[in-house]
């Protein structure tokens, strides 16, 4: 058995402990929805404020050039940029992330004219596949969108094929998909891929460059703790810039905003996918949120990531062995930085936790998913989680009627 | 001659003017750009820190629900309602403006699958024509978009026009339509229209329910006071809602987006065109921003904004006569909340007055433009910024070689 003890030990050293500092959290909560939405870091209040007070109050219109508003989306998007391993130049901040994936949806058809097809997961998040059947039914061609069992790739992939959409990392199970491997064969096709990184941006390590990736978006709320509804962003490979039309363009995307011309003529690099001005705030918001990442290598996180994970399975398995379904991959290939429980009353369990301080989330229909957060839990967390779930399974607390009825909006 | 202790006493006599205290104004700056982006008052100051110190930091994921998230766009947008006339459950608060228009002008070709015309006004703002050529291209049927002089809107209206897409408030010259009889020309002829209130929100009096009007869009950053990029607004009249459908659909617009469907139905009402969360922040900037008018009505901010642009026009002609063409009607029907006067080297006049603290301004190719801000500006604000004027332009600082080249964000 594993104990609290070796716990304690682990945290001791750990490299990344320190920056738990960085993030407000709360004592007596166990904060494992991270992946939903990450905490508040003290560094989003200094920019915030400073951006509030000295930008604006004081810069007024003049910060526009001033403080550099007109170029944070890009300058922004270059600070992401490492973060999934692509060049300065290639990375974009703003918007949310289903305007940026309609974009790229629309834009990507443009790109392959005579294919009719576009493949996705059908495990997808639903609001992916509402925007990818929306801007297929305006490609100005007859398009069908195919949500697949991903199992099935290789049979669907062919020449009729102009676009994949997958996401990298699936947010029910926590299951981590073959960037580089799937990317390779769609191209092999003819077909362009674009990837959602929701759930790995922050997460788990991303190479765009080396996958050779087309089109990537995330959202900025999840590992990137950048605040509810932060900007998102997206990525296009350097090789498809100039060629790409952003087919939802905007005056802050032309070339010379300024001269008020009424032809649009796209601006160069990725400016040319800014539609119009997003909130200043917001992004100071998630500018503040990436300070922590000039503290901690993506290798780093991904190798506590993957040392949490593991502990709370093993936890999981040692005591309540078949009690839950461990849904997420052991495989760590396969495992992004959270860990899916399935049960068929998770619903209440999760309920249950939250009463007690322990924040997960439910997926319906019956899978308990908690998010591992290198940034800020400790390894004593995932043990005390841990224990939580065992009083609530045992005390079978979930099942009390004041869960019976589920929130529609949790 | 209007001396200054006229507009001193003025003020002492204006019902409004206790409101300046709301707002963060430098000494020695006289603001006429609230028409570009309006300052930071208190209340935004403390939403904005509530939202991170209490519901982002303290609730965490579970503010979705329990700090009232989730309902937000359709609270902000009911706490706005009143300010364009229109009703309860009729306003949404979220994305940009460019992309409430293009899922505005998306449903309403929709609606009109057997016309094929689109008319805008070729002065309208660049954004608005590239937004709406861009969703004409993505109808599914051939669109010509026609920009044309507004003049010629009768000769050109007919039943092959599926919408009109106008501004209410010229952005260059200040002209406000009379959005009742152009509203009932557009009906007449069985045509759409959609009115973008970027330069009417909050400056001038709307009645979009009087005037029959289909669609409309505007910002939150200009009169509003909601800070830079700001969440914009879109009104969708009561007896198009359930049959309009959103062109750019999200999970937060499904009627239960906690179930993860496939398939796309719309949420009730004006939440069907949320596409996904905007940024909880900003949306909170932008509802302490408007807190201001609980303590003010539209009819007020009128009479005054009409007394302000008569006081500065009226100086203008009696100190520069013949110096500038003022191009904002004097009749003031046609007027908005700002002035914008003609002049030649408009762009150096607009920067040196920038460097004395006058900050209006400059609109390719001529015109100097000055926003009128009712709930922060003083009647002598308007004296003084004149007096500056005058000092500029009979000192030709304005020519001087520093402000030749323009900047090109400027």
């Amino acid at each position: 058995m594993i104990s609290r003890d070796e716990c304690v030990a682990r945290d001791a050293g750990d490299e990344l402990a320190a920056l738990r500092r960085e993030f407000t959290l709360d004592a007596g909560i166990l904060y494992l929805d991270g992946n939903s939405l990450g905490p508040v870091s003290e560094a989003v209040r200094v920019r915030v404020n400073e951006t509030i007070d000295q930008e604006w109050a004081k810069g007024l219109v003049r910060s526009w050039n001033e403080a550099g508003w007109m170029a944070a989306p890009t300058r922004l998007g270059d600070r992401l940029a490492p973060l999934i391993g692509a060049q300065p130049g290639e990375v974009l901040v703003a918007d949310t992330l289903t305007f940026m994936l309609a974009k790229l949806i629309g834009a990507a058809l443009d790109q392959r004219p005579d294919r009719h097809v576009v493949l996705t997961d059908v495990a997808n998040f639903h609001s992916d596949i509402y925007i990818v059947q929306a801007m297929a039914n305006r490609a100005g061609r007859p398009i069908t969108v195919k949500p697949i069992d991903r199992a099935t790739l290789d049979d669907e992939l062919n020449g009729e094929v102009a676009l994949v959409m997958l996401t990298h990392v699936d947010y029910r199970t926590g299951e981590m998909l073959d960037m580089k491997g799937i990317t390779t064969k769609v191209h092999a096709v003819g077909a362009l891929v674009l990837w959602d990184f929701a759930h790995s941006a922050g997460a788990v390590p991303l190479d765009v460059t080396d996958a050779d990736v087309d089109f990537a978006a995330g959202c900025g709320y999840k590992y990137l703790n950048g605040g509810p509804g932060a900007p998102a962003f997206m990525y296009i490979r350097s090789s498809w810039q100039g060629v790409l039309e952003n087919p939802l363009p905007g005056w802050l995307g032309h070339a010379r905003p300024f001269d008020f011309e009424l032809d649009y003529e796209p601006a160069k690099g990725m400016q040319a996918f800014v539609t119009s001005s997003p909130s200043i705030i917001a992004l100071a918001a998630l500018d503040g949120a990436l300070d922590v990442w000039d503290h901690a290598s993506m290798s780093q996180v991904r190798a506590k990531s993957l040392a949490m994970t593991d502990l709370f399975i093993a936890l999981i398995d040692q005591r309540l062995e078949g009690v839950f379904e461990v849904v997420t991959p052991r495989d760590h290939a396969k495992r992004g930085s959270q860990v899916a429980l399935r049960h068929a009353e998770g619903y209440g369990v999760v309920q249950a936790l939250i009463e007690r301080g322990v924040i997960g989330d439910f997926r319906a229909p019956d899978i308990c998913r908690f998010g591992f957060t290198p940034l800020y839990l400790r390894y004593v967390d995932v043990f005390d989680a841990v224990e939580h779930i065992v009083q609530v399974m045992t005390s079978e607390v979930y099942r009390d009627p004041r869960f019976a009825v589920r929130n529609p909006v949790t």
